[in-house]
């Protein structure tokens, strides 16, 4: 199904990780894309053309059409681009739990994860210490495996990494560790760095960081 | 892979939309299964077993293993009992599409449905207005077509059509009927209940509502 005249675009914003996900997806199946940057304050008439549901990134634009949502983009490159490093397993049951613990990160990881940088006071509380809770079921399950699925980098795997060029900011917000509490999570990150796909995709935290800071401070005067 | 010995339980709640999704898609396959009903006021021991990480229903638990979460489980029975009444399309695209619109429902209609039965005055006004908007949308998508993916019964309407049991007591609560505001829909509805698989699954609404009253007053007295 996939050709070498296939025109692939990504419409993103750098600090996606969502948006991340997908370039981690298409750098490990080895696809050329064009990416396209958003400004989400701004957003493109392209982008509303191409997601008018919810107007949001990342999409893809596969030879014109737009596939929206993340993991489901994730998904569909892997069954468009599928002789080349495979991110869902074959098995049923198997491709069964990548997909329940992709949609635990989404509940538990991020859900979570807004309170800490957008809230204060108990909201914020709260907010960390699902957070926490939820990276702790996840290392868990991960236990002594080299990734989520196993031997193989995978589904799971591409769902949670970008978090981590946002851990600096929860940790700075939140005031909290998160090798003190996660110790083998860090490490599976830094095996996940290893890969150049994850590592030319993650921006730097601390730049992250620093962006974020910024852009509070500019709405604070408004 | 699926086999005539296969063991199958599913553990549910006869009110849960996410239950009635996998009753409908193992009818839609034949699949003989073992119901369990769970009170979800005090889960059974076997429910936090099989769930430890939500312990929530549906479960389905196929020859002993456990599969969680409805949609992740309607693509597993999909992917096991594919030979008959296939419920994901198998083109790439279209599978994407399908599963972009079963996400919609979850977050477009599920969300903003229990701000109508649950909160009042704006809150409860937020639900309703979001909930209609949520229904139009997939009217929209839906157009002249006989089911979502075409003249085929299948993913987008299993994960839609067990609201319809819930739509009388959303009316109730929230004063307004859903067919003056969404015909094509309600007429998408009568045909899927033409289907012994849906018919033979959902309650009636009306004795939900009752059940959904009687429960609040409980509540409410102690």
């Amino acid at each position: 199904m996939a050709a070498a005249e296939d025109e692939v675009v990504l419409l993103s914003a750098w600090y996606s990780m969502f948006g991340m996900r997908v370039r981690i997806a298409l750098e490990e199946k080895e696809v050329k894309y064009e990416y396209k940057e958003e400004d989400l304050a701004n957003q493109s008439s392209l982008l509303l053309q191409l997601n008018p549901i919810h107007r949001k990134i990342p999409v893809l634009v596969h030879n014109g059409k737009p596939i929206c949502e993340s993991v489901i983009i994730v998904e569909y490159i892997d069954q468009i681009w599928k002789d080349k490093a495979p991110l869902l397993p074959s098995d049923p049951y198997d491709r069964a739990e990548a997909r329940f613990w992709a949609d635990f990160v989404h509940h538990k990881v991020y859900v979570p994860s807004i309170k800490i940088w957008t809230s204060k006071g108990d909201e914020q509380e709260v907010g960390k210490k699902n957070f926490i809770e939820g990276l702790k079921q996840l290392e868990e399950f991960l236990g002594n495996k080299e990734y989520f699925g196993g031997e193989r980098f995978g589904f799971v795997d591409v769902s949670l990494i970008t978090f981590y060029c946002w851990f600096y900011t929860y940790e700075k917000f939140g005031n909290f560790e998160i090798e003190a509490v996660c110790p083998k999570l860090i490490a599976w990150v830094k095996r996940c760095l290893q890969r150049e796909s994850v590592s030319k995709t993650l921006p730097d935290g601390r730049k992250l960081y620093e962006v974020i800071l910024e852009s509070m401070k500019i709405a604070d005067q408004k």
